[in-house]
């Protein structure tokens, strides 16, 4: 049973331990250039009931052991080992067709979405387990109740069912937010790029570094995989729009509460703006662009380009530009060769399924203006060339359709090397065209008139999960049509699948359940961490001499009053050189509606704000690094008191350094406790008063 | 005809033209107390695709053309001109069963609603149409490529189909943010209270100010409607979890990405605190919400608690204080009486509902220790008590559970008054009871142990939309158990239906498209209306002179620069009495990691600052109102230099006022262009110059 790739289930490699029976045949795997078997797949006799319930025991206990910050640090070192491990996984990805530039977007992308991931995490998620959505919100007279929505994470485990285009990043970026949200993954990977899935979940098996049951994989197919999930799990699918469709409807996810989102194939544009005639820079970037959709992963990406839009007077010209373009760049052979730039198909399945779908669109209205289906002359690892025999080779090919409302063209997808070109009349029809696509997961626009770029934005965007504007200042730096980026979000409405993914610290909190919590401010403060106006607080010493292994929110210090006089305020007027009539000209003050004359300057206030509530000694406080959420609420005139109390809110030590960030609540009131100004001050602190090292 | 009640379609009322079929034979809905007829419902003959195509084509347009605020403004119009007719919204609201109290939550609830978002769509939305969605992602090292979120509306209708028992809150709560969104909506009333939902519908209709389109009324069944969505429209569904079911699995929705929503009954629960012993607050503040819960709308409220989750030893205890109070304060009996507390069930077909749902729960091991299923003593409308006959009468009731984990008490709804009581012994256990329920809308704590509900919350949030925790502090102030709030989500996962609704601009959002847009700062200031770091900026005179009427985003100041001395940080220490070591003792200075020794005063610098780009003349500036996201990045020592650039960043006209804020970016950068500190200023603008009046 040696060639059946193994599972990695409840902590340790599994392969079916007898022979499968006829019924349960094993997969095999074949190279994509040779048609070389690579390996055997089979879950005969595999208990999914029981690898479900080791993610929501083991896997959800020893992620939930773990803060935001200490599962983000662990992501840094998941790409770190790939990353010195990488040329393993280049070439077992050519295997699959991927070229070093196919890889590059497979392997180098999902460790850069691991990187990603984990910096954006630390600066952007609190180092706990509770993540706050939105201020507080006061909802008593009083102040003594409370409302704020919390994302906790959902109790159960992540089924991430891949595609096989993407066997590493389109895993990665499945496995990153959920391993963050702390909710554990069981991966299953498509058939045709399984031994890559298998390969990165080894090199992270091999660290010893991640928590138990929090990845568990399962290389090959799951029938009944959805009769074991339960309220509390979610399914994260990639993959055609039909599977989607009949995974969807399952009772689990209709009824019982199984979260399940989908990112599918769609028919995704690219329009060139009728600005973008040949010899603009938009022109050229919007060529360049549809050659690299074209030929990358031989055009088998969910969000390549499959509709060309363009002015009809421009067809000839752009269908000539890519002609030219291929001539020049394109080298279609096995990855393994020297020199190659586009590899075969994925399998010879897939060429079929190309070849139909070429055929359906040709049926539906479409003319093969470039490429055909026949096997093309190809570069074998050897360095030969001739005619393709035995790999899933094809060649880029551009359809063109004189009807560009024909429904062919907008319902079809060749999932390979192949574009159809729409011809358009007005920006509008272009819009319009977009929108047939029932649901894309990106549209992109050659344009550098912003009117142009307005009417097909607000016309297009409710169709698109993104959406690109390519113009002569981002044609150079732009990360292309295709490329997903971590930080925004991945995925699109209707035939796109009408799910989300990656956009940041969005993907993470769809692992997550929002809540509100409605309370008194003591119990919010203690069931958040974070410090609640009219909750209790300390004053035993000042808080500015507490590290932060003694500091907890609520210790506050309290300010001695403060007068000020018109002379303080001119003195600061001429220290600053802001001379406002509002502080300098008590009649123009006066006419002004918000003053009542000559005021104190608002930057004058907190600057002695600080001067009443610093401790000024060296201590553990290291520094203010900033200040957010300043409003100016009562203006303060010469005569008037102020004081200040200053209360410590929220503590976030860092995982990888000896201090970290501690966030105050500023207010400041006047002699009748009106309130004069509020913010919230940002400090670096130490872990441990100076000289004690931890 | 004149007894069908009309519908509201295509901007003017509608009724069948002629006497419907057999087939399709009236509904007649009665008068919840006396049984006598109210109306019929019809909607033979209606043209429903004609009623979503009008939503699409007119409603849209008419939306369109108005700002965030714009529509805000008339949210509050609407509010008020129902609070004028509120008298005739309550005594209609008698026939259907609702006592005074009852109508607070339903008519008050509902123009709360109103009031509630206008105001926080007005301080929480931009004066626009596109909504941003977090802050900008920086694509390229060179800042030449960008990308962030916008939200724009879906482009269809948003289809609203409500419960009967809030005829107008649960209308109401759907459509504020629809409106706000820009997106018309369809309202489909529940039969027994359409002619509730018909009166405000007609009020606002009165008033001449909805948009065209933006407001249709269906009152009857709508049996093909589903037949007629597209991708871009909204199903906002409220009522049971097996119609929500039904109509999620359609088509249009499972293929073509309508989007559905469903907030479904729940088994929603209240968890009694081990520490909440008879004597305290908290269990006082238990048995009064529980009573509430009971009561109010007789019941029938889908966020009712409908599993008490009592220490073991306490039901007794629990039992007997609900009996006490129940003989103390509940009269039950017409509404439209003198004194009556609890009015009937809606129907009599209710009434039979719940009498079978309690046969099914006292069969599923329960034993009922309050109350009965008989008719009950009532109050009739002239006075006169006996017991009830005609009207759809029925009493509180508590049924006893001895194993807390019977099925049926986590599957069966009596949706009435009638709750069940569970025993727990440990807290773990009182949580396992809580998840049983397969999600809920909401769950109450009535605990004053943070420890108690700090394990409720970790362990139950994920299976609650919301989660209330009741203690001495927030126990009179408390919104109560079953009182959703438009500041927070409402709505929950699994059984509760899955879908969110409220939680402030979280349900205007709902309705709108997230989409990722990429660009150019150029053509990203262009599409979003908000100047992005890089993009084109103009200096052709100080932009504090120019009022809201001629300043535009990119409007700026770029200011001489002026050097930092020992002294100046000293005069500023002696000033403010900001004495911190960092900038008052070099060596102690230079010892703390993130300085080089003696440094300026933060505050120092954003004052100077200041100083040196505000123009003091009278002018359209009128105040600086707050500061935001302010970073201190580079120190800055004596004999460095500071510039600030100050750049118009947004600019928001209020509808209401004669002013706006205008949001500005503030850089400061030293001598060698590092960059020392960024913030936003935030000011108080004129429309027009002084003197000018619009």
């Amino acid at each position: 049973m040696t060639d059946i790739l193994p599972s990695y289930v409840r902590g340790q490699w599994w392969a079916p331990s007898e022979e499968p029976g006829q019924e349960a045949a094993p997969v095999v795997v074949r190279d994509s250039s040779t048609g070389e078997e690579v390996c055997r797949l089979s879950t005969a006799g595999i208990d999914l009931g029981a690898v479900l319930n080791y993610a929501r025991t083991t896997g959800q206990a020893s992620l939930g052991a773990l803060t935001f910050h200490q599962r983000a640090v662990l992501l840094k070192r998941f790409a770190q080992v790939l990353t010195e491990r990488k040329q393993e996984l280049y070439d077992l990805s050519r295997r699959a067709g991927a070229t070093e530039r196919d890889s590059l977007s497979d392997v180098d992308g999902g460790i850069g979405v691991l990187f990603t991931y984990s910096s954006k995490a630390r600066r952007e998620l609190p180092d706990g387990r509770v993540y706050l959505d939105g201020p507080v919100e006061v909802l008593s007279k009083d102040g003594s109740f409370l409302g704020r929505h919390v994302y906790t994470r959902l109790p159960g485990a992540a089924v991430q069912i891949n595609a096989f285009n993407f066997p590493m990043w389109g895993a990665l970026e499945k496995f990153a937010p959920a391993f963050l949200a702390g909710v554990p993954s069981v991966v299953k990977p498509a058939s045709p790029t399984a031994y890559v899935a298998e390969a990165w979940v080894r090199i992270l098996v091999e660290t010893g570094l991640l928590p138990d049951g929090s990845l568990q994989l399962v290389s090959g197919s799951v029938p009944d995989l959805f009769e074991h999930l339960r309220l509390g799990d979610l399914v994260g699918f990639t993959g055609s729009a039909s599977t989607a469709e009949r995974l969807r409807s399952h009772e689990c996810v209709q009824t019982v509460g199984v979260r399940f989102t989908s990112e599918t194939d769609s028919i995704n544009a690219s329009v060139l703006g009728p600005d973008a005639v040949p010899g603009t820079p938009e022109f050229d970037a919007y060529v360049r662009q549809l050659l690299v959709e074209l030929t990358t992963k031989a055009g088998q990406k969910c969000t390549a380009i499959r509709r060309a839009i363009v002015p009809a007077g421009q067809v000839d010209a752009l269908v000539d530009a890519v002609r030219a373009k291929i001539a020049e760049r394109v080298v279609i052979g096995d990855p393994r060769a020297e020199g190659v730039t586009m590899g075969p198909l994925v399998s010879l399945e897939q060429r079929e399924e190309v070849r139909r779908s070429v055929a359906a669109l040709v049926d539906g209205g479409g003319r093969l203006l470039l490429g055909s289906t026949e096997p093309p002359e190809v570069v074998r690892s050897d360095g030969s060339t001739g005619v393709a025999e035995r790999g899933a080779f094809v060649e880029p090919m551009l359809i063109g359709f004189a009807d560009a409302s024909a429904p062919a063209v907008h319902q079809v997808e060749a999932f390979g090397p192949v574009a159809s070109v729409l011809p358009y009349a007005t920006v509008e029809e272009a819009a319009e065209l977009v929108s047939l696509g029932g649901g894309s997961l990106v549209t992109s626009v050659a344009t550098n008139d912003p009117s142009v770029a307005a009417t097909l934005l607000s016309r297009t965007a409710a169709y698109n999960g993104r959406i690109l504007f390519l113009d002569r200042d981002d044609a150079r730096t732009s990360t292309g049509h295709g490329a997903p980026v971590p930080h925004l979000v991945h995925g699109g409405p209707g035939r796109a699948g009408g799910g989300e993914e990656l956009g940041g610290m969005r993907a993470v909190l769809h692992h997550m359940q929002r809540t509100a919590v409605q309370g008194s401010p003591e119990m919010l403060t203690a069931l958040t961490g974070v410090w609640h106006q009219g909750a209790a607080s300390r004053t035993d010493r000042h808080p500015f001499r507490k590290p932060l292994s003694e500091l907890a929110v609520g210790d506050q210090v309290v300010s001695a009053s403060r007068a000020v006089t018109l002379d303080d305020i001119e003195t600061f007027a001429r220290f600053t050189g802001d001379l406002f009539y509002a502080h300098m000209d008590e009649e123009a003050a006066a006419a002004n509606p918000f003053f009542p004359g000559r005021v104190a300057h608002g930057y004058l206030l907190v600057s002695w704000a600080a001067g009443l509530f610093v401790d000024p000694e060296p201590g553990p406080v290291l520094a203010n690094y900033g200040l957010e959420n300043l409003r100016f609420v009562t203006p303060v005139s010469p005569g008037d008191e102020i004081r200040v109390v200053l209360t410590a809110k929220q503590i976030t030590p860092r995982e990888t350094d000896e201090y970290g960030e501690v966030r105050w609540d500023a207010v400041i009131r006047n002699q009748d406790d009106e309130l004069v100004a509020s913010y919230d001050v940002l400090t670096l602190v130490a872990k441990e008063p100076a000289g004690v090292s931890p």
